[in-house]
Formats: C-alpha cells, sequence, structure tokens
C-alpha cells in the first residue's frame, strides 16, 4: 500500500514567502530585466509582507529603504531573490545562512550555462553548500515565481487573479509568454515556476509538487533538459496519472539542442525516447508554445469529447472549404448533417451562396433573430460531438456584422455557453486573427466573454482543430 | 517558333470598363454580401467611371438613380454585376446583349453549386447564350474583380493602391482574406479575381491573363476544382516558367473535397497527381491561406537566398531554443557565429543572460546605440544567408523596450533597410502576436515601416522558417 499524497506538499513553503529581500537591485535601471524588474513586478501584483532591498551604498530605491547587507535587515526574512553578479552569489549564501533565509532565487547567471568549467565549479559549489544548511535553490538563471494567491510575480503584467493550470518552464520567457499568451483565453494559474538551470530544486521536484498540490488541476511544462532521467520519468509518470498533463520539450532538432546546451547548460537528449516516455504515462507531447497554450485551453475549457464528429459552422465558402481539409487532415470528421437537422436549419438560411450541408455556410448568423435557431439543431444532433464556430472582426468577416458589437458580443457568447451547457457537449471558438485596431479589440473582447462562459476560444481554424485532435489523442492514451 | 506574348492580352478589356451597372440592389439593405455591397466598394475605392443601378421600382438607392431595366439606361455600359436571384439571370442577359454589354460578372448564386441538376442545366444555358454573342460571363457565385488601378473593388476597405501580386481565386473570400493579410504586411495587388463556379472564365484563362500581364511580377492562386484539367496544367506550366507563382489547393482531403463541390460545384481532383504538376512546372503549392500569404511576402520581399544559413537575432532564451528546432525541423541551417564575428558582437553585448552563439540571445537590440552594432557584423559575416531577427510588443519582449517606440522604431526600420540594401542579402523580421491593444499598435506600426523598407514580416518565427524554407524550395523547383 502506498502512503497517501500528503496533505499539503513537501515544498509548499517555496510559493509561501513571508518576506522577501532582493539583492543586485540597481541605483539607476538599465534596460532589461534585473532585481528592479522584481521589485516593480511584485509592488505590480501587491505581495502582501514586506520587500527589503539590498544595495551596498544607496539609502533607498523607487521609495524602499536599503540595506548595506542581508544581516543588516532587522526583521526575518525567508526568500531572497539574486541578482548580483554570479562571483557574489557564495558570499549571498552565506549572510542566507545567518538570517536562516529558507529559499534562495538566482535570476543571476554566469554559471553551468557559460560552458566555462570554472563557473560550473562555482555553481556546484553552491548547491553542495545550501544544501548542507537546507537552503533550496531556484535557478541560476531564471525568472523563479508567479503564484498569483501567494502575490507573487516573476514578470509585470501577471494578473492576480488564480487559476486551476500550474507550469514548470525551463525558460523564464516562455512561461511569461505562456501566461501572456493564454491570459486572453481564459487561462489563471495557480503556479508557475521558471527554474532556469535547475542546479538543486529541479522539474521532476516542481512536477511533484505540482502533482500534489490541490490548487493545480492541470499541469503544463517547457523542458529543455533531461535532469536525473530516471526520477524525471517518475515524476512524470505520476503526473500523467493523476492530472492532465502537457509537455514542450526542445532540443529537438540538433540545432535547438545546441541552443538549449548555451541556454540552460541543458543536455536535450533523444527526443524519441522522451516522446515513447510520454505516451507510456499518458502525456501529451506538444511541438510548439502556441500548441502548449492551445492545448492548456482544451484541457480547460472543452474538458472532453465523445468523439471526432465535428460541424463547422460559420459565414464564408472558402474559410470552409479549406476548414474541412484542417480538420480532416487534423484526423477529425464532418459528418453530414442529418435531414431531420437540415429541415430545422431550412428555416433560418438564407438562400443565395449558403449551403447546409457540413461545413455550413451561413449567413444567418449575421441575423440576431436566427443566432440561436442555427446553433440549437445542430447542438442538439446526435451525429454532432462537438460545434466549430468561426469568425473574425474588423474586415471580410461575418464577426464584424450584425450591429453593434458591444451589445451583440455578449448576447452571442451567452447563447453559447448556455446551449453547452444545456447539453452537454462543447462549442468551440475560432477567432481569426484581425488586421485593424478595432478589430483586434472586438476579436479580444469577444474572446474575454467567451472565456468567462467557459468557452474554448482559438486563434485559426487549424489551430482550433489541432487542439481537439491532441485532445482526443490524450484521452486514448488515457485509455479513454 | 511561337508567337510573342500579346503586348496588350486578349482579356484586358474585362479589368477596365468604362461604366458599371449592378442589378439586383436592394432598396432596403440586410445583412450580408450583395449588389448593395458592391456600390459601396465601387464608390469608396472611387470607381471612374459611372455606375448605374437597376431597380423595378426605386428611384434611387443610396443617392444613385435606378432605371427599371438595363435597357432603359441612356448611356452605353461595358460591365455588369448581377445581384439578381438565379432565375432572372436568363432575362437579364438578354438584356445585356441589346445593350452591348461586354462582361457579366455574376454575384449572383444558385447554380450547379446547389448540387440540382434543373439549376446546372440553367447554367450550362446562359453560358452556351453568352458565348454565342461574345459576353464573357465570372461566375456565378463569386466576388468579381479587385483592380486597383481601375479603381474596381469587391469588398470595402481594399487599398487603391496598387501593386506587382496577382491573384486568382475560386472563393470570393478567400481572395478577399488574401488582400487583407498581405496588405499590413506590404503587399499590393495588380488584379484580384474571384470567380465561383468559373462557367465561362475559368482559372486557366485567368492564369493565362495574369502572366502575360505586365503589371503583374508574382502570382497567387486559390483552387478548389480542375476544371479543363490539360488546358489548366498548359496555364499552370506557362505561368511557372514566367513568374514566381504558388497555388493554394483545397479539396485535398475527402471532407474538403466535399465542401469544395457543396461550395463551387468543383470536382477537387487527386492532390498527388496536383501535386506532381507543380512540381514539374516550378511552382509551389502551398497548404493554407496563411502560407499563401507568407510566400507572396516571401516572393515580394526576400525574393532571393543564397543558401540556408540563418542568423536568428532577438532577445529570449527560451524564444531563441524553440526558434532554433523550427528553423532546423523547416531544413534550415544555423551557422555558428565565426570568431571574428563573435569579437565584433562582445563589443556590445551585455554579459549576463546573453550568449553571443547563434541564436544570438541578446539585450544590446534594446539599447539604441548597440542596434546597429549588433546587426552589422552578422550581416558582413560570409556565413549568414539571411538574418531572422525576432521580436514582440506590448508585453514580455524586447519590442516595447528601449524608449517611446514613435521614435525608436522608426530608426529600427531605417537601419534594416538600410543594412539590407548594403549587403545584398535579406532581413527577415517575425513579430510575435501581441495579447494587448498598444502592443498590436505597435506591432502593425513596426510591420508598416518594415515594408515600406522592403524587409519581409511574418507573424511567428515558425512561420517566417517556413516561408523562407519554401522559397528555397521554389529556386531549387526553379533550377536555381
Amino acid at each position: 500500500m502506498s502512503a497517501p499524497a500528503p496533505a499539503v506538499p513537501a515544498l509548499d513553503f517555496v510559493f509561501h514567502p513571508r518576506s522577501i529581500a532582493i539583492a543586485g537591485v540597481s541605483s539607476k535601471e538599465g534596460p532589461g530585466f534585473g532585481g528592479g524588474g522584481f521589485v516593480q513586478s511584485l509592488l505590480e501584483i501587491g505581495f502582501r509582507g514586506p520587500i527589503y532591498l539590498i544595495h551596498p551604498t544607496a539609502p533607498a530605491i523607487r521609495g524602499i529603504k536599503c540595506y548595506p547587507r542581508l544581516t543588516d535587515i532587522p526583521d526575518s526574512v525567508d526568500y531572497v531573490i539574486s541578482s548580483v553578479p554570479a562571483r557574489a552569489v557564495p558570499g549571498l549564501l552565506e549572510d542566507c545562512i545567518v538570517k536562516g533565509v529558507r529559499v534562495l532565487h538566482l535570476f543571476t547567471a554566469g554559471f553551468t550555462e557559460t560552458g566555462d568549467a570554472e563557473r560550473a565549479k562555482m555553481e556546484q559549489a553552491v548547491v553542495a553548500r545550501a544544501r548542507e544548511v537546507g537552503i533550496r535553490l531556484i535557478g541560476p538563471n531564471c525568472m523563479g515565481l508567479y503564484a498569483p494567491k501567494s502575490r507573487l510575480a516573476m514578470m509585470q503584467g501577471q494578473s492576480p487573479e488564480a487559476g486551476p493550470v500550474g507550469m514548470v518552464s525551463q525558460s523564464g520567457m516562455n512561461a511569461g509568454e505562456f501566461v501572456r499568451y493564454s491570459a486572453p483565453r481564459g487561462i489563471r494559474c495557480s503556479k508557475v515556476i521558471s527554474f532556469g538551470n535547475g542546479a538543486d530544486l529541479k522539474a521532476a521536484d516542481f512536477l511533484d509538487y505540482l502533482t500534489d498540490d490541490a490548487e493545480t488541476e492541470i499541469i503544463m511544462a517547457y523542458l529543455e533538459g533531461i535532469q536525473d532521467g530516471p526520477r524525471l520519468a517518475r515524476a512524470i509518470r505520476r503526473a500523467g496519472k493523476t492530472k492532465p498533463v502537457a509537455i514542450l520539450k526542445s532540443g529537438r532538432t540538433e540545432s535547438g539542442s545546441r541552443a538549449a546546451s548555451s541556454h540552460t547548460a541543458s543536455l536535450a537528449g533523444a527526443i524519441k525516447v522522451f516522446d515513447g516516455l510520454c505516451r507510456q504515462a499518458g502525456v501529451l507531447r506538444v511541438e510548439s508554445l502556441e500548441e502548449l497554450v492551445d492545448v492548456a485551453v482544451a484541457f480547460r475549457y472543452i474538458k472532453k469529447l465523445n468523439g471526432p464528429n465535428v460541424v463547422v459552422v460559420g459565414g464564408g465558402g472558402g474559410a470552409s472549404v479549406l476548414a474541412a481539409d484542417d480538420l480532416d487532415a487534423a484526423g477529425l470528421k464532418l459528418p453530414p448533417i442529418l435531414p431531420e437537422t437540415q429541415e430545422l436549419l431550412a428555416k433560418v438560411t438564407h438562400e443565395a451562396g449558403t449551403s447546409i450541408r457540413n461545413p455550413i455556410d451561413t449567413t444567418s448568423l449575421w441575423d440576431e433573430n436566427s443566432f440561436e435557431a442555427t446553433f440549437r439543431p445542430i447542438m442538439a444532433a446526435p451525429n454532432t460531438d462537438v460545434i466549430l464556430h468561426h469568425t473574425s472582426f474588423g474586415g471580410g468577416g461575418g464577426g464584424s456584422r450584425g450591429g453593434d458589437p458591444r451589445y451583440r458580443l455578449p448576447r452571442q457568447a451567452d447563447t453559447l455557453g448556455k446551449l453547452q451547457e444545456e447539453f452537454g457537449k462543447p462549442i468551440v471558438i475560432a477567432i481569426r486573427p484581425s488586421t485593424t485596431g478595432d478589430g483586434f479589440e472586438h476579436g479580444a473582447y469577444f474572446q474575454e466573454l467567451c472565456a468567462e462562459r467557459g468557452i474554448a476560444t482559438f486563434p485559426s481554424i487549424v489551430r482550433a482543430g489541432n487542439a481537439m485532435a491532441r485532445l482526443l489523442e490524450w484521452q486514448r492514451l488515457q485509455g479513454g
């Protein structure tokens, strides 16, 4: 008998600092991230504890009092962010020991990833010393944590609103882009971790943590290297058994592998072996950051498909034909519209330029009175597993027709949300990208309305189709 | 010996009407395209001749005088747009004969594409009668022409500015989307033709026309069906020998093929046969509308690659690693940075978090003083065939740093344009999509600045890489 998962995972303290000190904040900030960037991010998201700055000479920076050394801070500090040069890290670590710090996040780069043997040795020495005294390290060479409930942010613009998606990322930029691109599509995060070189805490540690974390329902990961293969494999298998998981593994080509090595000192490993591990673990391996975001949206909002039968609904014959090709190529099916469904649809669709075959290319969506009457019989049809509705804003497409979007779009989203709930099958929206500022704003608004109503949105028909196909694949891997 | 190409192609009159009559403009416009849409588009683009409206009872619509019948118009009319129901088309054609009309554009749908034998017969009868009297038909079931020099537009928002890209499309929507998506990236058109069912004038006719048209340097096509296979093959071969050509052929899957049949009554034909024809003809076959736009940008602005060696330049380690994977997978190469180039770069790149390997992940791009100094040695390096610079706007990436974009971006675009010209090799820009309105506007502004300076822009690294790989493939097909 295995022990039950602990109520609070062992690493939980890492995500709940009561106070933070930042070492290496310049009194004159240049371009780029840096200590000052973390001050800004923490202030913006509203970190609830005290923030202390460490600076050898400045009395205050950005209005926050500075101390010459960590040990000069009169109160207790349990989390330190280091933006000092690599050679200053051993000294800072000694101060952390004196101060009783529990977590040291090393934004500081310039260790193993430089390819320099001396610097690799320095990294090993820092890890050895930290382990000796029980201080956990995040990094080096990373952006650290975004944990909205704890009001921790690694970058500006990260929402204080929490949600069920956890993410582990070897790259801070990819963690940031995941958050940035998924947010407008309704994805909110529990904990996002950028861990860089992973000298102490590694992907496996954070995957284990997210597997046990009650606030995390879905797990996403971006990995460059394989550290401690057998342990990582165990963590991936346990995660895949417990929650929906998708992993973007870079370094899948020779050039990518070389780039990963100079970015986070990662040994990329054979992608085929990794792929086999993922399949066996019931975990999706994705090919791009876009796909990682799309799969997160699929896990979160499509949730489950009863089968591969998609009915495509939208204005525009050419787009419909291409949609049929794209969806078929992705492995989905476009079932014929049943006679009884056709009969109901015939009552609302205009004649010219429309077709009540699948894809359904109809202008009846542009008329408020027939919007619901077009979707309802398709949702009710027994051979519909999912509706894919495509639209666009700002010229050319149907989305910009039919009256003021501020009034029309909330009603459309209400209708779609209501039907999705009523029939217990998903509606998926593809909002083709806009080329105008107004169109962009309307598209973003519709996206937000859909997310609020639990509806999945994608930026193209191809990407929507691919996400549905990947969800079906995941269901198969899970034996469903 | 073959005859020389005529100075003015035979179909030139089709694109140069002196006056237009529109039949079937409703006095009370509902949603959707229609006769009224064409009035609006022609007024907006500034058609220079008179526009006449035909309506049985209304004295005027949108301020333009109406005539009960075409034959009631006192002046000569050489181009008629029909938006009347299908059953009224034969009568309208008789009036066209009386009036001496040369071209009848049938926006009217409801013919062969319905799958109804009676309606297919009606289409054949209309074609037979038109041929008898020498009237050429565009359509039925299509949007007709966009020809900026002649001030003809098929949709609103189409620019009066002309350029070297011609397009033939079986779908009006896809023609419109091609124009809409390519315009912000600097693509301007000579002639764009949506020909629907192609009952009289077909893809082959329009391809032949664009091949001979002096204003067209690059040819794009969207085809659903194969009409008169041997003639189409001849037209494709002649076009491919004369100008850069890319074709998007839909109906490549079973579902797509069925959709094509109900959209424009097209028999899709085997994609493998079509693919072979394209390769033999030195024509690129593309898989999506996005790729069609990207290849147009590559033909127009990248023009020629001397080899597959890409140096990737941009801020962000994670993005760089993924870029390396994507470009390698597309068949491109990421050459190492030569020692002499590294030496020059070391003078301008900051230490932490950067790498002067390829991809070059450097924050020196954020500093105005080192922007040119970063690009120049890379352009000068003998092992660089092309630079791919990636950036983003509105959070997370480097593009939003380094001062007010209204001043910074024009200077950056100037520098890039100057270097591209000076070294005679292309610089390609990937502007990753924004998630904020401000970021969207800045990205769109930078895109426009780049286009004005002859620089190719793409919305992602993957799409930029794919377009370069397709350009190299085209060069190989052309024997180059």
